[in-house]
């Protein structure tokens, strides 16, 4: 996430009331979760066993919970409670902002695009050329769909990220300041869920199909030319390569990657990353062939009973 | 259910053609199902093996298909069809309201909370304040909303229970006349359904949150501070206690309790009442330390069928 | 699918640009995929894997990417790209037409039917009588809803098939000019996708019942009085006879037929047709009973270890 423009050190320390250890100057472009970050972010830390991972990120700022040594050329902001403060700034540089017309004056929509009726459009919505965007479908703010895109009827473009942090108080949740990003000739059916990232983009590749009733979760990042059936769920964080082909109501947990043209069965339930040009089943997923065997071979327990029973 | 005021025995057996046993001007509050029935209601029972249960309920009035034994302080309704009374009274009582409007004029909308655009919020609804409530969410007659809600795009609240009887011509709906209450600091995701109950409440408890493309069926009562991951699904009157988490894809039968705590990992398919402080994985679901036990096992068999020819 | 009006083959021939052999009045009334094409129909083939089974089909004209026999009384169309001109003749016959309105001047809809707010009724659709269909429902283009049918709020019926030619330039979509059918008396819970067939019809038999989050592909038959829990996802091209019970979660991979009586229980997989009045467990299913044998069977391995050690 960038900010509208550069902030300087002393400005953000400024609104989060924090103490900072830097140039006062020193700029800052805007601010990411630790799997994205970039030179010029913010990235915020609250667990000493994290603090390494921080401290050695791209990110040029750290936001954290204890006055550690400052990396040479970046600069630390001190705070009481890091995910606090990451979430005021999120708020205050990306506020929500509520729309009182269907289509927002301020999203821009290319030529030959068709709107159906009761669709949703936010503010600063971008949408390409040649789309069709069916009936009821709701797109947040800062969405971006490339050119001929078809989104069919209902699917949720945006929504925030399912990321809670556990307090005492109750689950306090991590504000998301990211976007989704559709590339040229994705097709999304109805009923679908794309989460926006966190502080990052959830970013559908260039060619790819997905049928309805399939959720994706925050800051996935979904490769060129994949198939997705109905009823998948992708959790937060994966990545998918390109021409990966997965078949109907399979689950995918968090973090993990999908390599180039793996096809992974109905059902299964992936628990780890996945190397490419292979087929997996199963939940938890292993290679299919592999089920099929295990599949077979408590097949064969009975016989085992018996001869067990007749070498008595 | 309760009805808009006490009403006697005499008219609600004038409502249905019923013969009635007990004193006329008995003072009936309301109906319900025999599972949430309280003092003062009409319960139903319409098979003989279910007859004693409804009896000796809480239930006040017992509309019933055989002239038994009144008992002491009690009435009974004589009906052939006790199902189609209970519709009968259902209908009477909470009526289906069409609505022209998107947003009733008959619902009550706190302070600072925010509708977008395509939302649909039906009759009588009540919501608290400072909730957001994004676009086309669907909020049928009814529903109870507390303060500080998020509710993202295209969630349905309040549709009715599936909820039939088979009958020879066909299934019989029995009618809803329940409601959906969320509590303070719910979260619901996308394109969630959450259905009212028959005659009762379907309950979110305080701070629960829950993630896109989740369905809770009629009459469950979910606790405070749980964590519902993507796609699950609840059947109906399913009762989940406090702190429970449940991740992706999982499947829970309905009339099953899921007590304090209790952890469930994805795509697991829940039978039956879990206890609470435990993981459970599985289809059907069992301990996950169990479950993972079995699943080395399987792994063992190559090698016994290997021994078991070696030994001959 | 049929055309508006009858066309000859010299008229086809002349939109696809493609040399024909038979007579060039022969009178053609429609086009079909191969597995429902009628006498008068248009059916294409690209695939010698597949010219024996068009050619002998009960289509009266094979569209075909070789110069083969042309079957007595049928024409044949000749075309580098059958399927790229299949595509042509249905936008030729059914183009896409935008909506202006959220219910369409062309559509139909009965007496005592109510329409609740933010639901979008296609061109050419045509509603029963005393229906009700929720809000922000989406209806497309030519769907078809017969009497007393109950659709809850944020359905979507007739989105385009999930049906991709995968070609070196990306994934080309067939283009889809079929209908939804729901006959009288059929329920639709919440956020279900039905979508309409690629050239015939998605249709849901008489007093079927049909619970939330449900996915039906296209061209499926789905008979008549069956049960379908939460949920559920059915692939393209699925035939489901009557009284079919298929409880939540269950997943039906395409072309595959679940005949009378049969029940699903929760969560299975079903891989290839299962016969009638049986229960079905298990992914890939399988005889319940059978299932739940091969369950108990693996509890015994840790016995059959101790065993093969004890007996060393």
């Amino acid at each position: 996430m960038d900010f509208p423009q550069p902030q300087t050190l002393q400005q953000i320390a400024s609104i989060i009331a924090a103490e900072f250890v830097g140039n006062p100057d020193y700029k800052i472009l805007g601010m990411n979760e630790i799997h994205v970050v970039r030179e010029g972010d913010i990235v915020f830390v609250d667990h000493p066993k994290y603090y390494d991972k921080a401290l050695n990120s791209k990110a040029s700022v750290v936001l954290i919970n204890k006055k550690v040594d400052c990396p040479e050329g970046k600069a630390l902001l001190i705070s009481d409670d890091p995910f606090r403060d990451f979430n005021k700034l999120t708020r205050k540089f990306k506020p929500f902002q509520s729309s009182s017309n269907r289509i927002s004056e301020t999203a821009q929509i290319g030529e030959r695009t068709v709107i159906q009726p009761n669709t949703f459009v936010g503010n600063h919505v971008k949408i390409g050329k040649n789309c069709i965007i069916h009936s009821n479908v709701s797109i947040y703010d800062h969405t971006e769909i490339g050119d001929n895109v078809v989104i069919h009827a209902g699917t949720v473009l945006g929504a925030d990220a399912f990321y809670y942090k556990k307090r005492e108080t109750g689950f306090d949740q991590l504000v998301s300041g990211g976007r989704v990003i559709l590339e040229n000739n994705v097709h999304i059916g109805s009923l679908c869920t794309i989460d926006k990232g966190v502080s990052g983009d959830t970013t559908i590749g260039e060619g790819t199909k997905i049928d309805n009733q399939v959720h994706i979760g925050h800051d996935c990042v979904i490769g060129k030319k994949c198939l997705i059936a109905s009823q998948v769920g992708i959790a937060g964080c994966v990545i998918i390569e390109d021409e990966v082909t997965i078949w109907g109501q399979v689950g995918i947990r968090s973090d993990v990657t999908i390599k180039t043209k793996a096809e992974i069965f109905a059902q299964s339930g992936v628990s780890k990353t996945l190397e490419g040009n292979q087929q997996y089943f199963g939940s938890p997923a292993i290679e299919a062939k592999k089920w099929f065997k295990e599949a077979a071979s408590i097949r064969q327990i009975p016989y085992l009973i018996q001869q067990q029973k007749s070498s008595k």
